[in-house]
């Protein structure tokens, strides 16, 4: 009966990487699966005339502090990547991509992919290392190559970020729980009363 | 023996009207004072190159939201005031010269500041509020007019904002706790687990 969570992230944010550790744990609680739905940071910025974090006077030094503190907060292991941000087109098509083939690989890719980023400080902007990740996690080296060059999963991935931008997405991680939206994992003690309550 | 806590505020804002009303008690229970300091946004603005929440494509429209379900979160009376944001200059004045005459007058003045914008909609940008909510804590409404027009008062409040911004205070409500910083309600989290362990 209940909807799915739908999450939405870049695999460049700090706080979407906390609330991947995090989001299908509450989500199951109240019986309730979601829906993973990676988006480029990029692009959501051009049309909200934000910035990355990190780049904003004043703030951006507060978030490295914040950062590791929520990480800790949080009891998720976290290192500030040396590479900070990233481009996730690549890790975002592979996978859409394997989200294709298999949702439960995806989701192992996708947690392999934010965990080599932002606990063992590997780029993942790199083709060949999302190539290896997707090995990792039993994808074919080989087709994910493939698609991440393909037109067809290019263009689904716009089309997801532009649907993302109707919808009011301007950050990561962002979450809507029967179209109700929030914004940041600072919001998941507000999204678990509203699981509770059916909202408040 | 424990330092207090700052708590840097503007008047027009919603998430500091919201910690307004909570961070007294969180003080006091981990035997805490707090002193409270109003800064103008505006002119950390200028700093940061940020701009008002709700003026922020996209941003702006998930802001309304979550001004009030956070507000029904925490259980503190809300209503988005029409005319927003505010200038905050004669409100953060009459505050600074309350507080050199009466600490505690002080702090009720704020309260019944933040109170009349965020709940009863009142515009407390115009001089005539401001001193009418002067006189209804108890203090010299003449005295309070003096203030605000007065040199040494307007200096004191743009040193104040510049030793905020130099401290690194990029939003409202931004606190320190010990010299650790937090910015945001969204952090009281954070804040009482931080009282209560002297640090994670």
């Amino acid at each position: 009966m209940s909807t799915p969570i739908d999450f939405y992230f870049d695999f460049s944010s700090p706080y979407g990487y906390l609330a991947s550790e995090k989001i299908d744990a509450l989500a199951a609680k109240y019986g309730r699966t979601v829906n993973w739905k990676p988006i480029l940071l990029g692009a959501v910025f051009k049309v909200s005339g934000m910035a990355p974090l990190t780049e904003v006077p004043l703030k951006g030094v507060y978030s490295k502090i914040d950062f590791l503190r929520s990480a800790r907060y949080h009891g998720v292991p976290y290192r500030q990547p040396d590479a900070f941000p990233i481009s996730t087109v690549n890790a975002s098509r592979a996978f859409l991509w394997a989200e294709e083939k298999d949702a439960a690989k995806a989701k192992a890719l996708a947690h392999a992919l934010y965990r080599a980023y932002f606990h063992h400080n590997v780029n993942i902007s790199e083709t060949d290392t999302v190539l290896r990740l997707c090995g990792e996690v039993g994808l074919s080296i080989d087709e994910a190559r493939t698609a991440i060059g393909d037109q067809r999963i290019k263009d689904k991935l716009r089309i997801a970020v532009e649907g993302a931008i109707a919808r009011g997405v301007f950050g990561s991680p962002f979450i809507f729980v029967d179209n109700e939206p929030f914004w940041g994992v600072d919001r998941f003690d507000q999204i678990e009363r509203w699981l509770k309550t059916g909202g408040f």
